[in-house]
């Protein structure tokens, strides 16, 4: 069964049938699981575990993502009935832009441990399916090489401000040559947060020399080498992680990065709603809500917890997407509900990549898609832009 | 030991003496488990993985299903001691209608998956208990045989209104004829929900050609195939999934549904207070309080919570029936407590039918009843009607 | 090291290093595990699978006994200092008698199927530490060698009232005569509770003839039978199961057992502030606030939350015993803390009666007191007397 | 990479580069694991049982060992972000003194079983990383020994009362003449706790002889024996177990002990506000709100619920050690947020050293102090004094 006149836009009026039937028809099982959970182990068991766990670990004992997860089953959906959701209409407008869904895909750095082809695969698959997509500094491809593979798909470009400033205005300028639409500047991460499965492994991907391609391909980075990255990487390497990051930086130095660029810059890391005010003060027009998936700070507020909060504090013409903790529709339908204008979606995307390759993000995509897609008409809504918090009900 | 003068009415005066020494004086272990926990397991272990994954799944990553059941650990019985329970009062009226019990079997569609002997076996086991049956539009067997099974027991029509009114309105005529007392429209089910463990083994029973009977004995549906359903069963399996619901409902249409038969009718799927009087706004005498066992929206908000809400929302006269979680006696104490006019019985018999057919079902019934009949008492009740909130104390 | 000038009274002055020595001298692994939940553990491995599941199990899927644990975690002791608690009393007066400890050992029917010395071996053990001991009307020998094998140590019977009320005069009048201090009527068991564990093992003690001793002894139940017991035991066993309760109890009826004897009656499984105030208005001079270990009702509230509520409600000279949960020290000081007067402990000494016998109970009846001593030391009181709410943090 | 500049303080300006490159860049395992789960796991695994138990286990049931943990669930961290974290201060002063960190190692008694070395090991370990330590008045070597291996560190002796007041008194000017900074009297140990795996073990280090070496070289205690313990070891062992605390103190025993040094009086075991004010009262300059990590009284209140009480309930120069749960970086951030002015960290060094000795504390400590000091420039601070209770969400 086919849906060949949906096919410039293959969800949108997405019919729960077409994505049944695709395995149904067949009887087989799909090579991705569509379950996140069951995918997640499946990945558990399929790639390295360096990998593996570099991907789903999260800061000290972890006790930030257990809260992002736990979060969500405070703030349920009240279903709604007989409200015609025969067609519905996930597109929305997130920094002026048309977005065709109200999901990104959170930018993930060294994803060339996850699948050698790394981000380009994943940009293909989210041009695919046209995800907006956030390709990381530490991307495991030039940044101009993952927006060539995203062609028209809406591109934000994710800043980690680095000491040399020389280098962040050229990462800047890159990416808006390369045709980003925005700029995300992450200021969760002044320092890398404290992994314990990763220095239990005695693992950082980039002094093995991926996610650095940004950095290689800089011509301000290579300047500061005594050799070229190609003849030295761990050399390379070291500096990537000497610069990568300005734990100095204070709220004026947002405004100096807004300055870099006409792009629309947004303040990634955001869970007070003071912080989320002053971003705004500085030059920023939107915040992500998120606390790095559970990465920097253990026994964090769970950010799904901040989000309501920072939405009251901003004006109401902010964009302000959630991150941290989305893995299923219902999932996205709260943070909606809740004031999110989109929402970012991280793991399991790249659990997708690292079993399938593009495929697997692809497969990932279609199924978060259709999974939102049904949970928003179910829920009694024909159109995201509608949902609010009348949508829950909180214990 | 018998209890011979009973026979007729099997329960009602219901000795706690017979249903122990039933087993005790043989001193076998029983074919189906009592616990209805040891039942699922029993039923996992023996059962086709598809047929029961079908039965036991939930949307999403079930996070509704886990709520139902927690529910009802926020509203505990206080038992009252001394008020004379040597005889209880089972019965209830229900829509007008004297009910021996205050339960029914819940609709379950595609029963044929579970059992070759689908409803028909279900109903005998419900006659047998005068247990009233809702027969589900997607039962395995023609509703018209199904009542013949049941006989003199309360019998509900479940119906999924159809894109073609006409085949809505041949469904309804036929229940009506068949003898059928009452239509219970479910509201919940615009479009099927996201259910993971079905799509990860790439099954949807109907394509298999299950619990589609009502359709292909249906002259409406038969006129819209090209070949009798006999000669491409595939085909009408595919026109059943295209036709079965219509998402583009409206509170308006409920109106016409009801007008279409003198039968009362019931709104299933209610979870809002606006949507409970919305219905019986639009014809409906009664709702069912349900969010489909967790089947359609993923952490959605437990049924039992929604129930107080909505029975302070209705007029009192209004027929409140409450389906989601019901395992056990003390939970159906638990909803008549807070408002209910009767429960509404899942996927437990679902099982008991898998391991055993006619006897299976009717073996879940009657421990069913045993416990509720011992819960009520114990509880300090002899007469369901009585049991109101003063039975709870909620945390 | 001994602790000979103690010997008549081994705790009171009890000292913890004498508890530990005991063990730690010979540095033997104590045969019956000091930890209450590796007890229960080893008596699983240990017994009879049927007669494990009898004294384990509980009501339905057994949520009141977990509620009745959890609960405990809610009253948390704010541990005082520097109050000198080097020598502690544990004694307390209930009913007018004076109590070494306040605690009792819970009226446990069918002993014999857990080990051949049934009550006998029980009650030899409460005397070696004398520890109130409440006799079962369903003990394993008859209440009158029960007593003996007590000596001095106080002992209350406890009475179902059977439908036959002479047979329930003939009870009491027998429990007078053989120097019982006092009467405790179960008053929340008019019917067996839906046990599952035992349903699904098609196990029932007394249809094996176990637990009917003082039945069997009776003049007046003799007289019912056809034949004399001994030559006719499932007759008898039979017979027990029709006459051993009477459902169609009211308050009036309690007033009638109180008139019988001049003994104090406590009114035993009482969990509303309501009926605790009824009992003692019909003749009760005490209750027991008990769900019965969560063995009635399954979603039944937890016994310790009702407490406080029924230390409310009662005169301050009623007496209120706390049963249903008790497990360690910790747990006896929370319920005195809450108002009890004493605490009833069940399942753990069975445990160890079925694992050792008379020397079984004995060690955790040691235990037991030295948790409690050294606990009652540790939260700061030299008497359990003066154990109030100060003692208490609650969430 | 090495950071030569800083080898004199080893943390301070520590920047995470320098930890994580140290596994990193050999890609090696790190022997001691990084995550204090996995290194409980470890200890578990490669320690004798008795020792192991010994130092994990807690009172009764352990509720209240899972209480502390859990009740960092309910503080959470709200990161703050653009704030300047380059250089960290975690510096402060705690009893006039200047501590590196706000950390102490907490006194843990009879090391000895743990690893031949004890004491000096962990005091060695602490040197390294300049942490102040506790020397246990049951330490596995004499106190003089101790203070020597510390050199300049901070040092606090841990005094248990005795009987013998003598004892005390020498013990006392023992540690003054030893160079300790201040006696830390612990409240909380009249009489031993109940320890179930101890118990259950027939185990208790002291009667093996260790955690007495601070008796055995006193001359008051010696004077008590009839036989040297070098010549009869089992009787010194039983007469410390006799005189080892005095269970009949009062507040004005402490006045006592605070008059018989010039050193600061810390007051260690404080649950409830008015004994924190008790102890300042009677001659104490700080508390450590402690529960002994769940080793004294199950059912406990969790220290950190009481931090906050105890802090509003003193003057604001009294000290605050908060002492019972740490385990994490994030913990004490938690801790000193609400109001503590130190932490004291147990277990987990203490399984460094069953599992290396010097070398498993050292890196016990080097991992301990990273992660707070990476945790508070995540959280928004770059020096521990600054952190108050606006670093938190409370639930």
């Amino acid at each position: 069964m086919t849906d060949d006149e949906d096919a410039s836009t293959p969800y949108g009026r997405h019919r729960q049938t077409t994505v049944y039937t695709t395995g149904m028809l067949t009887g087989n099982v799909p090579d991705i699981p569509v379950d996140p959970d069951r995918l997640a182990e499946h990945a558990e068991e399929e790639l390295d575990g360096r990998a593996y766990d570099y991907v789903a670990g999260g800061a000290g004992g972890e006790s930030t993502m257990r809260a992002n997860r736990r979060a969500f089953e405070d703030y349920r959906i009240v279903p709604r009935v007989m409200r015609d959701t025969g067609t519905r209409d996930l597109s929305t407008t997130v920094l002026g832009q048309e977005f065709a869904v109200p999901v990104l895909l959170a930018p993930i750095g060294a994803q060339g441990i996850i699948h050698e082809d790394g981000d380009i695969a994943s940009a293909r698959a989210a041009a695919r399916w046209d995800v907006p997509y956030v390709c990381s500094t530490q991307a495991s491809e030039p940044l101009e090489d993952v927006a060539e593979a995203l062609g028209d798909t809406p591109k934000w470009f994710q800043l980690y401000a680095s000491e040399d400033r020389d280098l962040t205005r050229s990462l800047v300028e890159r990416a808006e040559d390369a045709g980003y639409d925005a700029i995300v500047v992450t200021l969760d991460t002044p320092h890398l947060g404290w992994r314990e499965r990763d220095l239990d492994r005695g693992f950082l991907p980039f002094l093995d020399g991926d996610g650095i391609a940004n950095y290689t391909s800089d011509p301000v980075f290579r300047d500061r080498l005594d050799q070229p990255p190609e003849e030295n990487p761990r050399a390379a390497a070291q500096e990537f992680v000497q610069v990568f990051s300005d734990a100095t930086l204070i709220w004026g130095d947002l405004g100096w990065i807004a300055e870099l660029t006409d792009l629309p810059v947004v303040a990634k890391g955001i869970l007070h709603p003071e912080d989320a005010r002053a971003a705004l003060d500085h030059g920023a027009e939107g915040v992500v809500v998120s606390n790095h998936g559970g990465r920097q700070v253990d026994n964090a507020v769970a950010a799904l917890d901040q989000l309501p909060r920072i939405v009251e504090a901003v004006d109401e013409d902010a964009t302000v997407v959630f991150d941290s903790g989305i893995r299923r529709g219902a999932d996205a339908v709260v943070a909606l509900a809740l004031g999110a204008d989109a929402v970012s979606l991280g793991r399991p995307w790249v659990y997708g990549l690292g079993l399938a390759g593009e495929d697997g993000v692809a497969s990932v995509c279609e199924n978060f898609l259709a999974d939102l897609d049904l949970t928003v008409a179910l829920a009694g809504y024909d159109a995201v832009d509608d949902i609010d918090e009348s949508a829950l009900r909180t214990s």
